[in-house]
């Protein structure tokens, strides 16, 4: 089998195909053939060596769609033939947080996926909807989870609530997606007019060029006649948190996420007090979430954004574009 | 002014239009010109003398659609020539539920709108989305609030989860309407396919007529998978529960509403545990559900369904409607 | 190994000592040397025959202290010399319930305890304070999780909410040295002056006696002045259930508690609409929920009450003690 | 009358008292005899001016306790010689937060409390606890409901749980006070030894003095077993942070309350993620959660900690203690 690996954290271009043995499943585990992987900017930070106890040499990236080979002694959950994602918290299947459960996310206390073929637990992969490609399976496991998980694993409501999508990333494209088949008020914010063109035929109700208006709080405000938005996805880090803050309805909540789109580094908490608002740490989410999305996605038919595809080999490629930010929700690579 | 006035409990046909003096709003409080009055099961079981301590002369009915015509000292809420609907719980504001919140519903504790002028505490009043016509307006305060509450105010999903709505009375056809547009999957159950192409027509995913498949549940089974539904608007009484906690998924909500189409009186608990599910008495909301009801119909553009309009001399006419169930969604009388 | 059996559900007295074969581990698994075993009124009822689908011969009893005795390859979670409780729902780890959660519990879809040694997965056993005695350790499962579960496991309060205990039996007892634990008011119904007493020593605040106070709804309102008990433990059946829906306050919550106490078969929905309450089945809860129940009671330094300790050769005078209801808290036998 | 006024902000040496005219009570509205004023950060900042636009002259102070003097036409809530505490939010009495609801707080769009006779709405006082002296009961409406509020108003759980308390001021005792009525883990920080032993006697599982162990986050995951702490309340900004979000355990919660305390400005948001907590912000709460906080406190016979009594014509010097940092729990004022 062959793996895509880099020997020492870098540029990019340090991935390159090396052959590996093939592995076998033991008991409850099954094996895996990758057929594509969807790209984070978690797996960009970790190949330039962002993350200091990366072993090495290193086999990034953690969302794959993938179909069962085999399986180990006493596996129930799936049989060969399925199709699966890959789950990105190997240890979190259900209930909140602990830190035990998120021990073991892929590429780092678990395997990386950027391989032919894999073992893991067959507790830690999901069946996926039948009406999606290869690609967009592979999307689902880090990008629409965290969207999903901000707007709905601690309430949600119906139309009239406002949720602001910063931007046209993976999480941001899924976030609006998903609010607009749960009918919410969605209002993107973007640098670019073409790209926010694509949010509106998704179903975005307001467009934000936040080039022609960097406090674009004020337009959210303006927009939802002074209460603010109910919901903010906050992926952009510290340039935009300041605007989150003004932005987000008092007793709002801003869903903090951070492993996918660079780091915020500061809070303004006399804003957070005065509207009596919560920033939530969004890291993933847990198998149970993961399944009550499939169901989601499958009923409503929704289709992920896939970009751009790139073959496996050329993933430093992709990992570039993906750097450069030119890109309307997800990039791909395509295994084997 | 008019009333529409019963000297005592009896035949809806003793409903007379009476001569009352026009009353003038003290400070705090709104005089109100009703236009419609939308009718509830309520209504009929109080003109026939099913509530004990109903005050006689009566003039029941409690879901108005007005126009403010004058206001009393220091009223800011709203001003005259403002449309407005007149809240069930007049005590109710906020909040969660109290005794006290729910001791002054309309035609109980406070005066009914049966009439052509009325004052109310501006605190019992609350505008009404632009895009709806007077008797549309009218509908909202008892059945499309009670829908609102079950389905969104502890909790709600996305699509993938499921709401049964029993027959197609007012509550059932919000409910539907509402679910529907919240991305949820609806099932509809009723005794009448015609009336079921029109709950189709509405949004509904599917359809049982409850006269060939009296057993639903098992329907409702096998639409989702085994799962059961995860919210279910009980509005059928004693025909219905049994089958309603059968139909329920484990850890899924009955939402429990008699006061709008009569009472069921048993509860099977081995099956409540057995579910792990709860059952929620709803006895309509808050102000401030309504008015958070009131901007997701004004987003989302919806059309509250009237089914047959009275003049309101008719009103007999109109409740004999009602109590036959030949109706679908809401029955409204039209005043003056 | 011995076991204790009954060849046909019938009268307890039919339970004999029998010789098995020792079971061994497979991966994953644990063998266990069970201590102590409580009783349950599901195990009476079991025993009865009240279980249509229950294999024969029976082994019996749900809840045991054990020993871990030795473990299959790749367990992590205990090791040999643990002392653990078994889990009821061994399906039932994290989350809210769901159909397949409940798909296995003990003495059903999984091993009944009453043996010497037994294997489960290690999934499906939990560590327990250290400063309980074994007999304390085994009322854990079923009892006290219940009661915990209602108390705490969707949204608890300080002082000043009221908490309802119908009768002193195992959850109620647990129930109320919860609740005290917790700050809240608490008030326990008995028939018993003496019962009531001991009660009162483990920090009951207010003593009904249901002989002479058969509408114990009224004294507890008077008790709340008005507002009634936020939360009821109703364990009674038929017998208590009207009573505790006059009692709950407005948007308060019964839980409902029947497969340890026989079965209510009626609730006057009226009731529960009027007081905007909800009914929560409750059957058992998730290992989560044991674990966080176990730091508590750690912390706490909570003793469970064990009224009565039987040696397991006499199970059958130890159901007809609990048949009679001459018990305070819970009835134990001793293994081995 | 006399109030406590500055004419423009500054030092607080320049509060004078100075005679202004007896108000009376219009319809709906109260005249109130303050008895006690309890001091807070923000009256601190609004004296010297750290509130731009703080209308001159000022009367500053929020919490007082008042004996009710006479009531306008229509009021119902309270009658003459109830003795009420004013409430922080004029306009928040249920429900979630919102703009509206926060747009009158005391001394800011509502009168501040440094006068012997005042007049508010009837629904913005509320009656206390009776075994509170007036001293005691001043304290109530900050710096109790905040902890309150953090502690219990998005659900609260029973012992195993913990919760941090930074020093030793109004909100940290008061949730020190609360939290161990609920049978939670307690843990305070403090760089006094003396007050470290005053926090001992009031129920304080656990101590920490901050001066000999800077990196207090090292010792709460010790405590915890390397869980953290589930709930924070964070009064100590900037400086305790960071702290706050390394004790933190993952899922759980930190209050953040600037207003009594000054402000911290920079969050890590990495931390956030990491932990999959929430920062909430806080900046008082209800008239609703008030009321369930003072049933609690007469339930549970809760003394708040009042650690010195001036004369209000010696404010300055209170405030000035209050600057230093000397105290322990609240400063009191008494009037007239």
């Amino acid at each position: 089998m062959k793996a895509l690996q880099i020997a020492e954290p870098g540029a990019p271009e340090g991935l390159a195909l090396v052959e590996l043995r093939d592995p076998a499943p033991g008991p409850g585990e099954v094996l895996l053939r990758v057929r594509a992987i969807a790209l984070n900017y978690r797996d960009l930070a970790m190949v330039k060596g962002a993350y200091p106890n990366t072993p090495t040499p290193l086999i990034p990236f953690s969302d794959a769609c993938a179909v069962v080979e085999a399986v180990g002694e006493g596996v129930t959950r799936v049989e060969p033939g399925d199709r699966v994602a890959t789950l990105f918290h190997q240890a979190w299947l259900d209930g909140p947080p602990t830190a035990e459960k998120l021990s073991r996310p892929l590429a780092q206390g678990a395997p990386g996926m950027g391989r032919e073929l894999l073992v893991l637990s067959e507790e830690g992969v999901s069946k996926v909807p039948e009406h999606l490609t290869d690609e967009q399976a592979a999307t689902l496991p880090c990008a629409a989870l965290t969207a999903w998980r901000v707007l709905f694993e601690d309430g949600g409501r119906l139309a009239g609530e406002t949720v602001v999508l910063e931007g046209t990333g993976g999480v941001s494209v899924f976030g609006l997606q998903f609010a607009h088949a749960a009918g919410l008020r969605t209002i993107v914010t973007s640098s670019s007019d073409a790209k926010l063109e694509r949010a509106r035929a998704l179903g975005a109700d307001y467009l934000i060029n936040y080039r022609r208006t960097p406090e674009w709080s004020a337009e959210v405000l303006r927009i939802t006649e002074g209460r603010g938005a109910e919901t903010i996805l906050e992926v952009g880090g510290a340039g935009t948190f300041p605007e989150a803050l003004k932005a987000v309805a008092v007793g709002g909540k801003v869903g903090v996420i951070g492993m996918v789109s660079g780091m915020p580094n500061a809070v303004d908490a006399r804003s957070l007090i005065r509207s009596n608002a919560r920033l939530a740490g969004v890291f993933v989410g847990s198998r149970a979430m993961f399944e009550a999305m499939g169901r989601a996605i499958a009923f409503r038919g929704i289709e992920p954004v896939v970009d751009e595809v790139f073959p496996w080999a050329d993933a430093a490629a992709a990992l570039r574009l993906m750097e450069r930010g030119g890109h309307f929700g997800k990039i791909v690579l395509k295994v084997g």
